[in-house]
């Protein structure tokens, strides 16, 4: 029987569902290593939670939500890259052939919409984008704070370089939420050296 | 200092944080159980794929997109009970204190806001939630039918059970779904037979 568009809709689902197996450097309260497919809900959740009063006026939040459910399907191709671990080459062009393959598995018009979609996200040039980048780079911060600082002393990152590596992209994004979250950092690494 | 309407939001988020170690009975493709948070999300994902065009006219797919987010939270202080297992008494009594307990986390009126959609996808009477509830029961088939069966020996469940439980709510809420989900039931449990 040949494929329609309904069954290309449930092969692209089967296929996301490897999302799961993509360990991130993260790791849970538990102590396990968190997956990028509990990660993009918690931060769809932060997107519906903070969305309606901390994101900038025009902020569409239902696309934010939208972005943020995709974009680390790309993962599944090439694995997470932690924000302070080192970048392989080429690695932009990597992610962009992983999105063509695994939205290609969509319907045309449907799988061009995502890739779409994953783009702008990538580009964070649009208020939708920049909101959704802004939580994707505040959910680490705050899971490492609530796990004695989490990854960052096994990357050897302290407060100076904690606060340029997420500063910028939060307080772009949502700038209601960034000195919360600066002053929590910084009372963080005060308390370490106190 | 005293929490504020952003501090309870973060709070919220935190709390939920552990639905990522709430054990479902379905297990991933790699075998381990999966969890209630990545269920989550992929539910959300299959919102986002099949509500476009699979969808009966008038379902709001962001709404439901929403209601899935949301819909397992009760389970970091309930856990999840198995469709095929046996539910224990006054269940339902706990699932609602739950809710109430966790969406209080929120301020007022965003809490309240999240109590009801969450009892609306419970209550299963609206488009939105019973598009969503038809997610709920077709993501567990699905991942059994690519597991060999996946939970449905450990159940003793065969054909006619597994149609007389997760035929109605996908007809319902989904029934342009339904007639293929079912043509894959029937040739899994043919050829097992067979
Ligand atoms: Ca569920």
């Amino acid at each position: 029987m040949p494929m329609d568009a309904t069954d290309a809709r449930l092969a692209f689902l089967s296929e996301a569902a490897r999302l799961r197996e993509v360990e991130r450097a993260s790791r849970t309260g538990s102590g396990r290593r968190e997956n990028s497919a509990e990660h993009s809900w918690h931060l769809a959740l932060y997107a519906m939670a903070l969305g309606e009063e901390e994101a900038p006026d025009g902020v569409n939040v239902d696309r934010a939500i939208r972005m943020l459910l995709i974009h680390d399907l790309v993962e599944i191709d090439v694995g997470d890259v932690p924000l302070h671990g080192a970048r392989p080459e080429n690695h932009d062009a990597a992610e962009d052939a992983a999105a063509e393959r695994i939205f290609g598995l969509l319907p045309g018009a449907q799988g061009e919409a995502l890739l779409a979609l994953w783009r702008e996200f990538e580009a964070a040039r649009t208020p939708d984008a920049r909101f959704a980048k802004a939580l994707d780079r505040l959910q680490p911060v705050l899971l490492n704070l609530e796990t004695g600082g989490g990854t960052w002393p096994d990357f050897n990152v302290g407060e100076a370089e904690v606060l340029a590596r997420c500063g910028p992209p939060i307080e772009t994004g949502a700038p209601a939420l960034w000195p919360r979250v600066r002053d929590r950092v910084k009372a963080h690494f005060t308390a370490l050296v106190g």
